[in-house]
């Protein structure tokens, strides 16, 4: 018998999610409000729900569930929701404000041609976006296989054998770079040494973090420092290649002297370039990283982007960020998870050198498809159009009389020797053309994929001198040598993307059912309900995605000028006028580019603050027990030592252990980081008298804005007593996952930290005595921006606390259903949890039933996992969010009360405890249709434990995957195809 | 063991699809260059293919398939291909020269909100509008439920019971609807009535639709006809509810006395309307038929967009077009097909009244899914705003002085009598408002869900009169009586859309789970090749459909003026042009929207050229017996006699056959309707001296167009003698199918014949002696001829050459391969095909093998089947186009392959005849994992008989469909979930 799905099989009820009946004044009200759109349950739904959680009304279940002395005493004052036509109209309007030139800026982002599509069917592609980080690899077959592409990808095109999925930005990786070399030379030595000609933004990323490691961040004329002089201290340089000015340089003897004095080389570098030069690997780089951008993603106004970071095998276990790695499954076949990913989930908080957690998934997928669609011959022949036109230009400014400096030396960058720089960068403006000036008599010119011979045309005019001949282009161009205009030496002779998946994909058919084949393998928002504690898996409402891809915001140079980012900057200002309305807080920095950048950020300020005081000492960070890995990695970053406040057994915080710590530690008391609603999903109610405690012993109060989406509108973290917080724009303001990216992660702070909010070295940001850049963009990953933008704007401050309440009412609604059936770790006196609550497996563990087996049980279902053991082993916590509906909830448990039946059934000892429907959870359609058929329950029972799943239900690809095995035998590039054949 | 799909296992050879060593002077070629994306193969594989055909090279593979006689002198004059990011910037600044007005135009066209979920995930989806028709049900359970929700929802508001899955617009759904009627009336009464205020564009495809059939409209003040006094002729009449001028009339008496006089009444409606009017069904009508544009597809300048018709239940085995029902698989669950479909598969031919083929299907869809996210309230919603706001307009209008005309009668638009309607026009221009001159008096205006309180106001001004007091809104919407403005009797009362499907899914969440649901059903061009017959599945760009979706091509209204459709006449005009060279012709229409209506506009044309020429007694059409099947019908609906003409056992024309009939009729000869290739897939030499014979007796040659990608750059309708052809934009010129449409069939003739080309009431198009309109909007389906415009200029004439030379040589190449295995029907004296092949499964019938097994079982194998017993009862028809690459044609043959062996088993006894994997395909996955499992064969060997199947397959739904049962018990609205219960 079929079954419909998701249809409710009562008689209809009256659909009363938008009012009909309105007075006669409001027939003009658009009815595209978006607010009921976004809110999974419907009046009717959260009646029934109110009902089963006991309360009478919506007032009730908060009051049941929030302290009262927080409740914030008005409503938001944030204008109505405007309706979603109106939204688009009016944001294209602001977009317009911006003017999208041609920029040859360079300084790691240059234009590119986004095939169209991967446009379209990666990053317009709900079913790509809406993924989670793939924590459950049996459902996540398809992004890992892609992220392995980006991987084999960087390490082809680097000459170094490992690399990881991706980090935020070429500055942040550089960072990590200073950090391996400095952990490779256990932390002993404390000189790092930057080549004064790599990217400002670089540097100064470098020198942020350097401070609270107290590493000497020196930067030089590299050819001319003397490294042997430095032994004792050097861990390790940092080149760019080519360099910032544009000049390929023959790094192999300088690498040669600097590991003869003991340090490790470091190369920032450009994949493109790659194509035609010698690998940083192949002239003894120990480590490599960049910017992926310019392989098909667009500028955004500096990202997000996907960073690159690649590196000698005896590094890997130092690697930060995520590695996708090779394993097997039950039935012995070849998959992909992540690998060592206990160094994620039990980050090395307070010795830890990297709070590293989101990647860039997203945009790795792209740079990856790019090269998947392109293959080696297309790569090269785009690497070498880009040269071969920069070599016609430098021709050309030749012939105009002027002097390229790196003459002979380039890849597609000029520096070139002019009277003034401002007078050409004027000239060029006039052409709607955005040059660089290096200084004030050298120009950069960098030319990307995008560039036409008209292009190139134009740019000679603005070097063409007064009175001068005019040139030719079609005669430079047959006047162009054969040979490439950078040292013979450097000439790249070694092959890369040999894999067979680099030389398979090239039509547009095959490269459309490649992406779409890989998707079919990955569970997503499209497919059920992500019910993932402290990730907000919301909806990502299309109205909000759509104006991403739109040229206005795609095509802006990070460091354009900035009369051409009007429409970015009006966006950017109200979007930070909102955060500080939603969070009470008076400055806004929209920097950091994930929650952990905005936990370093947060309490980087708060140092700075101390600092400003002359209360450098104080460097104490007191942090919960239950707080997120990040926080003690982050405060660890940022040179503070950490901590720990104990919890009681409800989870709350330990108010007498609060206080007596933050007496003990008074005189170099820095800050506390406090979760709220906690980490365990709990409204705590001493919150606001553990705030008074650390300010009365001359702390700051940092709060992790991880669980914000319980608070808006109800209460803000100024009013509880926060000094400044971080939100996660990717959990609660609506910005997607991505697979694992990207995220945003902004800060916002109280007027008294305001000064100190992060600066830029190229565009002004941040405070009058800002520190320095936490992120390599002014902005962030500003492109995603619009997403939380609009989620705002089309809520309204109604439609925002009316998502809390619904956020809250649907937590507590399925804590209510599931706690006859499993025990529900930590409610309050009334019995009741903030946004999302803990289930607790426990019980079941000496039966032989743990939480990763519910965990995988449930794909069988036909859902993602719960967060699986945090922040207490052996439970799940679950996070519903507002954007499901009833029904969605409803079928969740009912899938967690069949599996308690079936745990049930262990526990009973009427099944067995090693081979059961559990334990060998999820069963892939290769097991379940296997001819033999030995297990001691039935196919359809595996199959179809309910009976929808008849008529929906999303297949694990792969039977559970061997971690262990995986991290035993790591494997991080694509497996060859003998070794598919040999299994 | 997993094994990679559709990567090669051997080493990967080098690239050499891009040309990398370009002399010096292309240093500029830009290398986003299309046709190696479009086209399939690429060198290597070409080169192995050829090898496998036994040619040395292209050149001799042509030779050997085309006879030389017929191959052009001369390369198309089209430049060469654009690339795709130039070609984008170069269609946008044409689109910019359209003038996107506000227009209160009406007349059966109206702006509409399209939810941007639906946009995104359904028109701008590759896995929705690459799907093909659904002839295979068991694969494309996902848009049969689609639209059978859009039938259900068509039978709800219409109050009739019985709705097909839509038509293609307007005009010819009134034109189908007075044919039902003449068909009711056994073609014995001929006059048709039709009120005058009927939309003129319908009217006028009325008249011509009816002249071919000796019916005679009538034109009337509906309300004082004497139908008493004509029940011997009447067969019907045709109303418009509310009707062109806007005024709701009351039709109920008047039904009485049509049915009274032996008349049939068919309505033309709106459904927006109808959630708030009583229903034609209610007043007793007996078809219902309208656009249901409004329902979230946007104006696209007159298209695409579906068509509704809905009918009494004694209608429906007359009912035109697709229909959807619901049967049982083969396991007894309910499941979709299209009913009574051998109606469309044997079309009535020389019998027929209605040529229909290619429905609306995407946009069909797209208006149930827009009927899905606002379910009954939200629908009604937005047409009582609509209404209000008319309403206060009304009311304006009135305290400006002005008479309403139908003040008291309106739902959305208002009849304004003014002193000067241009004038008036003229006013509005000037605030980018377009209004409707009814006649020189009278002005129509025609609101939609898109209007605003702005908007109001801003025709409130239009219409205000110099000196009168200004008219505040406000006051009006507050003195707005709770009435409606129309009569109290046509209030609906009945309910509408109270099946579950739509109240479900409201929330943005649950309607993208919703339509990914279905998606997840349905195979499509994403997942492998659709080697369709006759069909040419190749691919439809990202590149070519991005541009659909802008705004600068979606909202023009068909109607709006000239002068602000300037960017839609460039592109328009570049597409004829390119149209002509391409088929040698004169002179393009653009009108017609499918192949079948091509068709028959050609023979209309060609009709009004004898009776130009005082030979209006020449009628005989000769037409192959191998012709599709709409070639007799589009001639008999011409008014023509059909005289067929035998083929020879080699599937070629008989000419001695063809010269007897042509001699024979002399006197009458109007017509041949020649297939080239034919419909057997063969170059036939003596198709040149054919149309010899044709005009020597004073007959024209019409061309079908459906096999014109075997043509491109090698020879041209033209050069082969042929007058007068149709093109399928939907097969050789890359317009997606769309699940069932939407198409285009433009046709393309001589000089003598232009003259004819089809007119059109409101817009001028066609030649100066133009027939009457084939479609009801002025250009078709405008809004996709950009897809074709870009395809070709994004090849270029080598491009598309090459093409085409793919494509011959991917059908040869698979001829190749699968002739061991299989007979293969018709090839010409070198043993070639064209660009498609017959296979032969006859040998096999008596074994108890059919085509339709071999179909089935290719599913599990994940493809599509080709076309199935259609030229030859018992054969499967392959064409690969040139888009699928050798390893994708690989993968189809060794799935032929070993279906074959498993033929072997059948022929040899060694299976049985009855139950075998054969027979017994698909293999469903509940099938598969049964608990119980009694076949004679394994599971594994019906789930997975290639390797490549365990790493990636498509699966279908449900099991083998019983049409039988299905026609028996036509069922064709959402069933009750009652019914899925009972299961």
């Amino acid at each position: 018998a079929r079954v419909v799905a998701n249809v409710r099989l009562s008689a209809p009820k009256p659909f009363v999610r938008l009012q009909h009946t309105k007075p006669v004044h409001q027939v003009f009200a658009p009815l595209d409000t978006f607010a009921p759109r976004h809110i999974g349950p419907d009046s009717n739904e959260i009646q029934a729900m109110l009902k089963q959680v006991g309360a009478k009304d919506m007032e009730e279940m908060l009051s049941k569930t929030i302290p009262s002395s927080i409740r914030s005493p008005k409503p938001l004052a944030i204008k109505e929701g405007i309706p979603e036509r109106e939204l688009l109209g009016r944001l294209k309007a602001i977009a317009s404000k911006n003017k999208v030139h041609r920029s040859y800026l360079g300084q790691g982002y240059t234009d590119t041609v986004v095939p169209n599509v991967i446009l379209r069917n990666v990053m317009e592609n709900p079913a790509w976006y809406t993924q989670y980080t793939p924590y459950q690899p049996e459902i996540a077959q398809g992004r890992l296989e892609s992220l392995i592409n980006f991987q084999t990808m960087v390490t082809d095109m680097t000459g170094l054998p490992i690399a990881n999925a991706s980090l935020l930005d070429e500055g942040t990786a550089a960072a990590e770079a200073m950090l391996m070399t400095w952990q490779a030379a256990r932390r002993k030595k404390n000189l790092f040494v930057v080549d004064e000609n790599c990217h400002s933004q670089t540097i100064a990323c470098l020198k942020t973090r350097a401070e609270s490691f107290n590493i000497e961040v020196v930067t030089a004329d590299i050819f001319n420092y003397k490294f042997d002089e430095h032994k004792k201290d050097l861990c390790g340089v940092l080149l760019q290649y080519p360099n910032a000015c544009g000049t390929v340089e023959d790094y192999e003897a300088l690498t040669s002297s600097i590991h003869s004095a003991g340090g490790q080389v470091a190369v920032a570098t450009d994949l493109m370039a790659l194509a035609l030069l010698k690998s940083p690997g192949e002239f003894g780089a120990d480590i490599a990283l960049g910017n992926a951008q310019r392989f098909g993603v667009p500028l955004g106004f500096g990202g997000p982007h996907a960073a690159f970071f690649a590196c000698k095998d005896e590094h890997k276990r130092r690697m930060p960020g995520r590695l996708v790695g090779v394993s097997k499954d039950a039935n012995g076949k070849h998959a992909y998870r992540l690998a060592l990913q206990t160094r994620e989930q039990h980050i090395r908080r307070e010795k830890a050198t990297s709070n590293i957690c989101t990647a860039q998934a997203l945009l790795a997928n792209m740079s990856a498809m790019y090269a998947v669609y392109h293959g080696p011959a297309g790569i090269k022949a785009i690497a070498q159009r880009i040269h071969n036109m920069t070599a016609v230009l430098a021709a050309g400014i030749r012939e105009n009389g002027l002097v390229v400096e790196n003459d002979g030396a380039f890849f597609d960058t000029l520096s070139v020797k002019v009277d003034s720089s401002s007078s050409i960068l004027q000239k060029a403006l006039t052409k709607n053309i955005n040059l660089r000036a290096i200084n004030g008599q050298t120009v950069g010119v960098t030319l990307d994929e995008t560039v036409t011979q008209a292009d190139v045309a134009d740019l000679l005019e603005v070097f063409a001198q007064e009175g001068a001949p005019a040139v030719s282009i079609d005669t430079l161009a047959s006047a162009l040598p054969q040979v490439n205009s950078f040292p013979i030496q450097l000439q790249r002779t070694s092959a890369y993307l040999e894999h067979p998946i680099f030389n398979s994909h090239h039509s547009e058919t095959e490269m459309l059912r490649y992406i779409h084949h890989l998707q079919s393998k990955d569970l997503s928002l499209v497919h059920s309900m992500i019910p993932l504690g402290s990730c907000t898996m919301k909806l990502n409402a299309t109205t909000e995605m759509i104006p991403i891809t739109w040229a206005e915001f795609g095509n802006i140079h990070p460091f354009a000028p900035v009369d051409q980012t009007d429409g970015y900057r009006i966006m950017l200002q109200e979007l930070e006028k909102d955060l500080e309305e939603i969070t009470g807080f008076d400055g806004v920095s929209l920097q950091p580019n994930s929650g952990a950048q905005g936990e370093y950020a947060g309490l980087r300020v708060i140092r700075a603050y101390h600092d400003a005081r002359g209360d450098s000492h104080r460097n104490v960070c007191l942090i919960p027990i239950s707080a997120h890995g990040t926080n003690p990695a982050s405060a660890a970053m940022a040179g503070m030592d950490v901590v720990i406040v104990k919890c009681d057994e409800d989870g709350n915080l330990d108010m007498e252990d609060l206080k007596t710590k933050a007496e003990k530690y008074k005189d170099n008391l820095s800050a506390v980081m406090i979760t709220y609603p906690s980490t365990f999903g709990m409204f705590e109610r001493g919150v606001a008298e553990a705030c008074e405690v650390i300010h009365k012993y001359g702390g700051q109060v940092y709060m992790d804005g991880a669980n914000l989406n319980a608070q808006i509108g109800l209460t803000k973290p100024a009013e509880i007593g926060a000094d400044v917080c971080h939100m996660n724009l990717h959990k609660t303001f609506c910005i997607p996952h991505g697979g694992g990216g990207p995220g945003m992660g902004p800060i916002a702070c109280k007027s008294h930290l305001a000064p100190y909010l992060p600066g830029h070295p190229v565009i002004t940001t941040g405070g009058q005595n800002a520190i320095g850049p936490i992120s390599a963009a002014p902005f962030g990953s500003a492109s995603i921006l619009p997403i939380s933008w609009a989620y705002i704007k089309l809520m309204g401050g109604q439609g925002l606390t009316n998502s809390t309440k619904a956020a809250l009412l649907n937590a507590n609604y399925m804590a209510s259903r599931l706690a006859p059936h499993y025990e529900i770790l930590y409610t309050n006196e009334n019995g009741m949890c903030g946004h999302e609550f803990i289930v607790d497996i426990r019980p079941f563990v000496d039966h032989g039933v743990a939480a990763i087996d519910v965990a995988k049980r449930l794909q069988d279902f036909g859902f993602h996992s719960p967060t699986m053991s945090w922040p207490v082993t052996n439970t799940l916590m679950i996070e519903p969010t507002e954007s499901e509906s009833k029904v969605e909830l409803d079928r969740f448990c009912d899938a967690m009360i069949v599996i308690r039946k079936e745990i049930q059934a262990v526990l009973d000892g009427s099944v067995s405890k090693e081979n059961n429907v559990l334990v060998n959870a999820p069963h892939s359609l290769e097991t379940l249709m296997a001819d033999e058929w030995n297990k001691p329950y039935s196919r359809e029972s595996a199959a179809y434990p309910m009976p929808y799943l008849r008529e929906k239900k999303f297949w694990p690809s792969v039977s559970r995957v061997d971690d262990a095995y995986g991290d035993r035998n790591l494997m991080c590039t694509c497996p060859s195809p003998e070794e598919y054949m040999d299994q």
